[in-house]
């Protein structure tokens, strides 16, 4: 049998032994499970973020993987722990919309994290990675049924919608969901929802700067030039060929896009 | 039999080869080895914020973990390698003081690595990481026992206290162990030290700013306020919520810290 | 028998999901496979670099390492993939002269990666670390023989030389392969071509800066003095003792270097 997978996705970044100790928590539990980070470097406090870091890793990953996603801002309030099951995986995590971008948008089940036996004690007020999702998680992956982590629920939280908004008869109000290594803006357009634009006249904006060059790789592209292309999640990014959308732009995750469709 | 866990803490970052050279070393010597990274990060030649890192980490690790720590300005000079037996794990390092706030606090064997043929050859004079500690803790990992490894020693070295100084009848000087990602600023002032803190009227001050509130959780702190809190290895951190403290404050790694107890 | 070791090597940074999503598919190719980071934070896009990166660290490993090489501004360009053989161990890579720094210096065989049964369906047009290169390598490591994965070719690409150029009598053009993360300048200078480097007259130059010294170890410099010494892999490096060479010259990756040999 293989041996179960784990991951993490957190925004405790890789300068601290936060991400350590969450594993060596998770190995003293579990001590055959196999932990893959997806990453640390979510920006602080940005759920958002999170949602779309896991909602484009986690199909790649095989069935019965465990996915703990970790940015809490409320840490130490009242909000609660869930455990999801959707698309033969599992995914541990705080109840603050950050698994939104999956739910979504497949069928899924959400139980209440209740078993506090589970937990690691005491559970600190600040650290809730290690106290409770990485060990909840461990116990999954070590043979723990869902029934016997918690009840289901139906009232977890569910955030406004992260898909764009049409504002106007050729216009739609979007989002960049994330600034990638590269400079690479990701845009909450996705190429299903917007499957003419390859035939299309359109403007695509943010901050100062506007492309209407969809283009089918970043070789196509001139250096320096801004031009969108689809990502490898399906989602419009906008891109400067050898450079950095961001900096051309001066937008940073979570500012406004917009697209217009003129024919 | 669960496979051996070895953990990695150095300053030698992720920008290189080097920590990963480390693990092609460790696998090639005990290949049923499973690696942790718990950082690579720490500030580059900073002996005590390695020592704190380690010290904050290796308790959520199960017994028998081998954990090489490799902060080690003095490579290539006279500065010994050893090998500490501490709480049922194993912890292999350069003689300079970075597992001194593990040894200040609990019982503990160490041993000079001294049986040259667990080194790799050549020994080169710049990374010992990948030539001595790497290879040592396989070995160990692999069954090699500790007193084939070096004898016991009682001189290495002890470094200047790392715990606050009283100043005066109410003052106690301290310092800035750690700026975490989130620009957290962790004292050296332990909870279990200031048990009445909870009850006292006090100052804490890093800087130019100070602050008289302890919180209970972060959720409690208004955003932009300065505030201490207790942080998840009881250490008292200076925060602000939802923002840097290190940056309110100018204040690094290093630095000074006073808590003053009025009453 | 040990577990297939598959280690990475890439551009894309840890901000993002795409290491973490490439180890997903090979896990669910291949369960066993053990996965170990060398770097993911090769300069965007800086073919040389990650050549070198590659190159230093390879030969630490154990035979049968399948190291996975992803530094490919060619993505989604008529560039084609490739399977190297050499040194007992087995290389993934676009054919961008990533792999050059090892198969210019070591016997090996090249194949082009032709089986596409062995890719990730749909081939997106810009990450073919996930769709090409992981599950070709995974597929490798859970048994697929090399020539099933493709025919034996000479024609591959190979960069102009990235070894020093002698310009002079006693003088010869380098570059700057590497910045570290202490600031450490790699040049292209090894000992091995420089035998007599420590009995020698010398100047070392780079940018406005200079130095005549060849230190044994970083212990025998002053503090924030200019000094060359002998690296870990053999290449000479300019250092600052406790301080970055990289900002006292003002230089950065791939600019050159001089070295002038007096006597």
């Amino acid at each position: 049998m293989a041996a179960p997978i784990l991951t993490l996705t957190t925004d405790f970044g890789l300068l601290d032994h936060y991400a350590g100790t969450m594993k060596g928590v998770i190995l003293g539990i579990c001590p055959q499970a196999r932990i893959v980070d997806i990453s640390h470097e979510v920006t602080p406090f940005e759920i958002p973020e999170g949602a779309y870091v896991i909602a484009q890793a986690y199909r790649y990953f095989p069935p019965k993987t465990i996915h703990v996603v970790v940015v809490d801002p409320g840490v130490g309030s009242a909000r609660r722990p869930v455990l999801m099951e959707a698309a033969g995986q599992y995914f541990v995590a705080p109840d603050n919309g950050v698994l939104s971008m999956i739910f979504s948008q497949v069928p899924h089940r959400m139980r209440l994290i209740s078993n506090q036996n589970l937990f690691r004690k005491p559970v600190s007020r600040t650290f809730h990675g290690r106290d409770v999702f990485a060990p909840v998680a461990a116990h999954l992956a070590a043979g723990v049924p869902p029934p016997h982590i918690g009840e289901l629920i139906t009232d977890y939280l569910r955030p406004a919608s992260m898909e764009p908004q049409r504002s106007g008869k050729r216009t739609w109000q979007g989002r960049i969901l994330k600034i990638d290594r590269f400079g690479n803006m990701v845009t909450n357009f996705h190429i299903d929802q917007f499957p003419n634009l390859w035939r299309a006249d359109f403007t695509l904006s943010a901050g100062p700067r506007e492309t209407s060059i969809l283009a089918g790789t970043y070789a196509e592209a001139s250096p320096g030039e801004l031009f969108a292309i689809v990502g490898s999640s399906g989602y419009i990014e906008l891109s400067v060929a050898q450079g950095s959308a961001a900096k051309a732009t001066g937008c940073g995750s979570g500012g406004p896009a917009e697209l217009k469709i003129w024919s």
